[in-house]
Formats: structure tokens, sequence, C-alpha cells
């Protein structure tokens, strides 16, 4: 598997990932239909830094790294990463969170933070802990899971 | 005191304000210099419920009520607050967070978090916590306060 950097030629493959990811309804808060537009602007829109993981050519998954604030909280970076669940279970999850922490560390921020991980996806919670990231918070019934109902989604966190 | 909802009009006070708060360094992630438009934008935006609070006919204070998350995390609100900093202590604060539950409410939102409140703000911790909001997280050294260096930040949260 190789990660490098998204491009616009890399929208379809963008598109089809998010689609496919958020039609399951449980682990981000798009709505499955979300339009390709802002599908494909919230990995590729202006100011944001995004990578791809390629297997054997195809591109299986990308994330974004981006400041979680601005101004005086700009120090702590913010991530989102998407794989094609027809791909799940080869490491790309792992591989790219470990790229990400490095280019976050490159990039000078001084920790990361994901704001909104659903507590129910433990497949999730359990990566970003292996990659040393803490619970430091818990929002009550915040997110509405498609078939669970309302479940709790966590704040994580972890210094560079 | 009076609370009306904001409009194009507000803009010079409501910038006024904006200025005066973040002049501090101690309150909000948006640096001193914040140019006008984005002071405006953050509160008259596209899509943006806003309101003022009124003292003799003078606004000396105005609240956002935006959802927190879209899609599947839209029934969360999440609200931003600004004092005058000379008006402190007439407890525009507390009215407007007693109003502002109130239209969350009727708009429909089940629960209230704001994602960042300095620790160190201990007014609005104080305040906030009077009208039944809970410390949910704690974001360690995510603020960079200008007097005492990194602080954390809170994350709070209330069921409407």
């Amino acid at each position: 598997m190789t990660i490098r950097p998204a491009t616009r030629d890399d929208a379809e493959a963008i598109w089809r990932i998010f689609h496919e990811v958020v039609a399951g309804g449980d682990t981000y808060t798009f709505l499955p239909d979300t339009p390709r537009e802002q599908a494909v602007d919230y990995f590729l829109g202006p100011g944001i830094a995004s990578w791809v993981i390629e297997d054997e050519g195809r591109v299986i998954g990308m994330y974004k790294l981006i400041p979680n604030h601005g101004g005086l909280g700009s120090h702590v970076a913010n991530a989102s990463f998407m794989v094609d669940p027809s791909a799940h279970g080869k490491g790309a999850g792992r591989a790219m969170g470990d790229h990400c922490l490095d280019q976050a560390r490159q990039a000078g921020y001084e920790a990361m933070q994901f704001n909104f991980v659903v507590s129910t996806n433990t497949a999730a919670v359990a990566l970003w802990q292996k990659l040393g990231f803490e619970i430091v918070g818990t929002l009550p019934k915040a997110y509405r899971h498609r078939q669970l109902g309302y479940v709790d989604a966590y704040v994580m966190h972890r210094f560079l």
C-alpha cells in the first residue's frame, strides 16, 4: 500500500468511498444522500491537506488533516479518515493513522483531536487507542445511528 | 434588557463587541486582529440564527444558535455568546443563556453542546453550570491564553 497526496484526479475515487462509508449511517454524521460536491469538498476543498492510500494502484481510502480551531487553538490538529468498506482488514486505517501523525508533527501541530468518534464504532475507537489516543470526552446520545438509534460519541486526543 | 433577533443593522455593534471580546485573548480562539468581515459573518452569516441583547436601546451582547453537526448529529445545538466587557455584571449572559435554551427547545433541538469553553474563563463555566450544563470533556492545553499560556478547554453539554 502507498500513501500519497490527494489531487483533483482522485475526486471520483473519493466520492465513491465517501458514499459507501456514509451509506452505513454508523460512523459519520453525513446523511446517506450527501451530494457529491459536498463529499469531494470535504476532502479536497480550499486549504485542506489530504492524502489517499492505494492498494495495487487502486485508491481504497483517504484522510484529511486540518487545524481543529483557528487562531489561539490552531496548535491542535484534526483529521478525518475513510476506508472503502470492501477493503477493510488490510490495515489501511492503521497505515493512514501513522502517516497522519507524522504529517501533523512535520506541520508543527502539538496535539491531535477527533471531535466525534461514534462510540459503537469499536474498530475506530480501538485503532485510535492503539495509536495513543485517549477518550477525553463523551457526548451523550450525540449520534443518531441508523440501526442503534441514539448512541454516544467520543472526543479523542493525543499529544504529538 | 431586551433580546431580539439580530439584523444586518446590528453589524456595527456586533463588530465592536466582537473586537473588544477577542482583544482579551482569554475566551475565544479568534485572534485579536480578526477582520471585521469574519467577525460579522460569524454572527450574521448565511443560515445562522442570532440575537442581540439591548440595554436602554444599546446593544451590549449577542449570541448565535446553530446545529453543532449536520445530518445524524443535527439534533444537538451549539451556541456562542459575547457580552460587551464594559457591560459585565448586568446579567446579560444569564439572560441570553436562558433565552437561547428556550429558542433551542422551540427549534426542536434535543441537547446543547459547547465545544470549547476556556477552563480559566471561570465566569462562563460557572454560568453554564448554573444553567444546567455539565463538563463532559476536557481538552488538555487546547487554548493559548494570552496571559496564562496553554490552558485546558472544556466541552459542556446539557439535554433540553
